[in-house]
């Protein structure tokens, strides 16, 4: 189910392959996010087209509409949004934090309220894991109680603590059926301890994979590098790692350099909405360079009569003069193009980290 | 440049076939709208792969952003947007009628607001013209001047007199050149005389095509049989027949059948947006019969749990429920299917057409 191919010998960046009941993955690798049961602005086929072997979408936005008794109906959610690919759902953990009013949490789970039409609702490690399992995904996140930063150690302890527990009934849930795969999430906030003794127990439980979560919640960015440090040592080789949520390019490098094989982020579709483009800095990118990208917005007007191509690849038809009026002019046309501008250029760069470390150079 | 291939011995339908700069239109044909240089939500290739042979750009739109002389720089609006077969581009008449808070109108053009960011402009018919020279179109449209439903007879007259004269004028911007075709169209609003004046005064003048303006600004529905046959008899056979801006399918239908070639309409592409689909009431469309089609609006709560696939063709793949959800949660994607849906469906019924007058039917 999970091999790793190489490791390197200049860090830990590891060239992994990753075996789902929908296909085959190689990694380190990113997935498009599909929150809804689509990629925003594109069809399941483009995505795949674009090079992703795997997508993310939400356990709490689908549970919320349409309903994940009704993507059962339809077959799944592969049949449902046309990717047949594999698909990695998030448990809700963290959209339960970020998203909507916490009305209460306890032992058994958290009462929220749909952020779209107020609704009550609730949400367990069951539920959570039986929604992911009607939904016929590849890859099932525990069910995760998420503190933002700062918080108090006894805070982050508690939630950790819960987070091990409800992974325990989490593992319940999924029984032995092999699909889908079961992924625990180590938290612990930005406490050493707390990270070492959450990833040990998560371990000790043992699941298909592992991700390290409660990060993106407002921490300083060089707490990661720490995190990673302190957590990493402590999962087996034998199976993958999964940094939840990010990040920037250069994060992304900065991760795989300490063992992580697996990511998501919502940069390189919701910075497209903005006219925020990802493009690089010479014809084949150089990921051990500090500069290997650039970002430019295209709503600046000194694009306004820039008749150079927006990239030398998938959109390299168009100039970004034309790509600058659609974005002025409101175009649906040109959030589509920006998204398909920024996805190859995440999925490229995951394309040159993994040669890279067949290389023999990261 | 324009020949007719068959003539309906049912009714004054016509089989043509129209040769510009950048290819052949086989018609009766349906313009899918481009208005700010590109088809709302759709890539000019998708266009093209729905089978359009011709789309629709507006010349005010393009004259406010990103103006002319950057899409000529580009190398064109074909270029600047990707679509390679020919283009007909309205002259910005109907725009500065409908769009625009009028300054000020007379014999020398129009003063005008942009809609937009309130800036003020002149068109005159030289301007409108030399406009679409730059853009490089393929057919241009004489600069009209449009007046609403109901309005005396008098200012219509008015009206039409000077679309007349501007017309002329239209004629010696464009010059000798052999492209972009161009237009005239005839005013009139809903008086007998002023239509038959006005064909009349146009054909003495001699253009390439024929259009009729001035409807859908009002006017009851059953005026425009009327209005076609006044006028249609006075235009020459050989050249191409254009009914502005209309309509509904069996409008349409209804228009060939009094002898129209030529058709834009927003209909298929705004009301998409809004979740309204036309669907085909059989596998084989029969444009003789009246209840040909349906539409139905799939954000309708029914469509919720619908498991059927959005059309048997382009979008067989799809479900209505799946579509519904994507309406329902605002996934751009969404407008894009139904789009996709709408313009193969007025496309389809152009092929429909053809295929009725061809076989002797319609």
């Amino acid at each position: 189910m999970f091999k790793v191919l190489k490791k390197s010998k200049k860090s830990k960046a590891r060239l992994t392959r990753l075996i789902t009941g929908h296909g085959a993955i190689a990694g380190p690798f990113f997935m498009p996010i599909a929150t809804k049961a689509a990629v925003k602005n594109l069809t399941a086929q483009e995505v795949k087209d674009l090079g992703a072997e795997i997508i993310l979408s939400n356990t709490f936005h689908l549970f919320l509409a349409p309903g994940s008794k009704l993507i059962k109906k339809a077959g799944g959610l592969h049949k449902f949004m046309k990717w047949n690919g594999p698909i990695l759902t998030d448990s809700g953990g963290f959209q339960v934090f970020s998203l909507s009013k916490i009305r209460k949490i306890d032992e058994q789970g958290v009462i929220f309220s749909d952020p779209v039409g107020g609704s009550r609702h609730l949400i367990t490690p069951e539920i959570s894991i039986q929604t992911q399992k009607d939904l016929g995904i590849d890859i099932a996140m525990a069910f995760d109680e998420v503190i933002g930063f700062p918080a108090t150690k006894e805070k982050v302890k508690a939630a950790m603590e819960r987070t091990t527990r409800w992974a325990t009934r989490c593992q319940k849930t999924r029984g032995n059926a092999k699909s889908p795969l079961l992924f625990g999430i180590v938290q612990g906030g930005v406490y050493k301890d707390l990270r070492i003794k959450s990833a040990k127990d998560l371990v000790q439980l043992g699941f298909d994979g592992y991700a390290v979560g409660g990060v993106a919640v407002g921490e300083p960015r060089e707490k990661m590098k720490q995190i990673l440090a302190w957590t990493i040592p402590l999962l087996p080789e034998d199976k993958p790692r999964y940094l939840m949520g990010l990040g920037r390019p250069e994060e992304i490098v900065a991760a795989v350099k300490e063992g992580i094989d697996m990511f998501d982020c919502v940069i390189p579709t919701r910075e497209a909405r903005h006219g925020r483009l990802y493009l690089a800095n010479s014809k084949q990118l150089t990921v051990n360079s500090s500069r290997f990208y650039k970002t430019i917005n295209i709503t600046n007007s000194k694009y306004k009569t820039d008749l150079s191509p927006i990239n030398q690849t998938n959109l390299k038809q168009y100039t970004k003069a034309y790509l600058h009026h659609l974005f002025k002019t409101n175009e649906p046309l040109g959030m589509r193009l920006a998204t398909l501008n920024n996805l190859e250029f995440y999925l490229g760069l995951m394309s040159e980290i993994r040669q890279a470390i067949k290389k023999g150079i990261l």
